[in-house]
């Protein structure tokens, strides 16, 4: 509906970029999309909308890259659960009169990314209009064999890691993320992760969902924590430090997870990861927050100061 | 990310309101949702995004007819495959500023139309912003043990059917449709439906695509077309004719099918259905979309002349 015929143009090219996919009996240019599931117990499903002025501006995100991360974002969240993702739709409202180039490069961002996972792209809802640009992606994932790993299942005594390095993502990295599928596969299937979920509104907002759900208290490390030197660039910006940026900073991507103290050393020992991992901290009984300085004093994590600025 | 207090307290409403549902294992709360399907082979997925000033304007919508919408255009793709909807998801970009009872309303909306279909609301991503509403829906179902019907089955000499009546949709039925599922299904177990789509861009450029998908030409009957009371009102309010109306209005969110002629018979004979079924044309060789005109005359069907309204 409300289809002009530069969307029909764009919807047939989508359609002609969109190769047959063995889990999609059925693709773009029906009702729906027909797709096959291996294993009907373990379907995964998530949702993000990006939207211009909120989430990227123009310049200087570029369509590929805007495409890239409106996809990127959902397999993030399936790395989370440590599941495989297998499919995708995408619901776009372009801005009236924009360059058919713009949207094709906006699918090829998608394009590129969801071929270097298998994610087969599934079909779509493609609208113009006067407001600014709107991308919608929901993603479709299975677990493993060994199931999906929730934000719950944290346990007093677990060890606290994250992926990579924290902070300063907006200068960046949030355009051009890798998510962390690779390496929520490989760390699930060396060690028995309790709870896990991807970092994307700041580590200190993120570990309290974790403490929340699995009602438990955690201890950072002050000295733990991994900064980027994204981070220590914007602390050169603004009045907070690179600590600050790190522990509060939305749109890391990484991986943030708990497991036994036992997994904890062996990972140390010998990482499956071609990235950094850092132990971060320690699940503790109760609900609080806190901190271990560089002293050594434990006190509470000052994240309301933070909160605002999320 | 970019969630403010608002957004958190909508959330945990949302989250309340989602009951828990035996084909959800995890729902609202973590990275994706985990979804249960019965049959893994047949996973129908659907997207559609609705904007405001283009799929609606408010007034005259209500937030709670917008939600209907939103989840109803979404369930009329489902039931144009003879699906079974089984789950969505949500993602919403809110105006800032707008009351929280608005989100409450388009959500009720949403739930009302879920609860009568047995759909489980899975998750979602709520944001807000400083541009109009939009509200994407992807909806997740499955076909019934006969398999889904596309748009490429029809054959010449099969009979073409729609449910309903048609045109004017715009003036208040395209915000409360029920959505033909469950007449979708009741055909789908009495007749072999050949091809079936929903009539969302008007019944000329819907049928155009069963034409395109099957191979084939059809040849409508002027005289057989159902018209609504609201395109014969319609038709006094501007220079097109009820006819017109019904047949390149969008929205109407009826049944477009093709059958056997022994089917059409058994269906005009004892029709399954508690709706209008009118038989309104003729599956033929070729490719050309014709009108067997009131008087008997087969002319070609004037589909151009309308295609700029759509």
């Amino acid at each position: 509906m409300n289809t002009g015929r530069h969307e029909f143009e764009l919807i047939a090219w989508i359609r002609q970029q969109t190769r047959a996919h063995e889990r999609i009996p059925l693709g773009i240019g029906d009702d729906t999309a027909a797709l096959a599931f291996p294993n009907p117990a373990n379907c995964l499903v998530t949702v993000d909308m990006l939207m211009e002025g909120v989430h990227f501006t123009m310049p200087p995100a570029t369509p590929r890259q805007i495409g890239h991360k409106a996809l990127a974002v959902n397999l993030s969240d399936i790395a989370a659960m440590a599941g495989r993702p297998l499919a995708a739709v995408i619901s776009l409202a372009l801005p009236r009169g924009i360059p058919a180039k713009f949207a094709e490069e906006l699918y090829a961002g998608i394009g590129e990314l969801a071929d270097q996972f298998g994610v087969a792209i599934a079909g779509g809802d493609t609208n113009s209009w006067q407001g600014p640009l709107v991308i919608s992606i929901t993603a479709l994932g299975e677990t493993t064999d060994r199931g999906a790993v929730t934000r719950s299942g944290a346990r007093p005594g677990d060890a606290i890691f994250v992926t990579g390095e924290l902070g300063g993502s907006l200068a960046g990295k949030h355009l051009d993320f890798t998510p962390r599928i690779n390496e929520a596969l490989k760390l699930h299937e060396t060690v028995d992760l309790h709870a896990m979920l991807d970092v994307s509104d700041g580590l200190a907002a993120d570990l309290q969902h974790i403490v929340e759900e699995s009602g438990v208290g955690v201890i950072l490390d002050e000295s733990a924590i991994p900064i980027s030197p994204a981070a220590q660039t914007a602390a050169g910006q603004d009045d907070r430090s690179a600590w600050e940026h790190a522990l509060s900073d939305g749109e890391d991507f990484e991986l943030l997870f708990t497991v036994s103290e036992d997994d904890a050393v062996r990972l140390l020992a010998n990482s499956p990861l071609e990235i950094p991992l850092s132990r971060i901290g320690t699940v503790v009984d109760g609900n609080e927050m806190q901190l271990r300085t560089a002293a050594g004093e434990v006190i509470p994590l000052p994240v309301s100061g933070w909160k605002h600025l999320l």
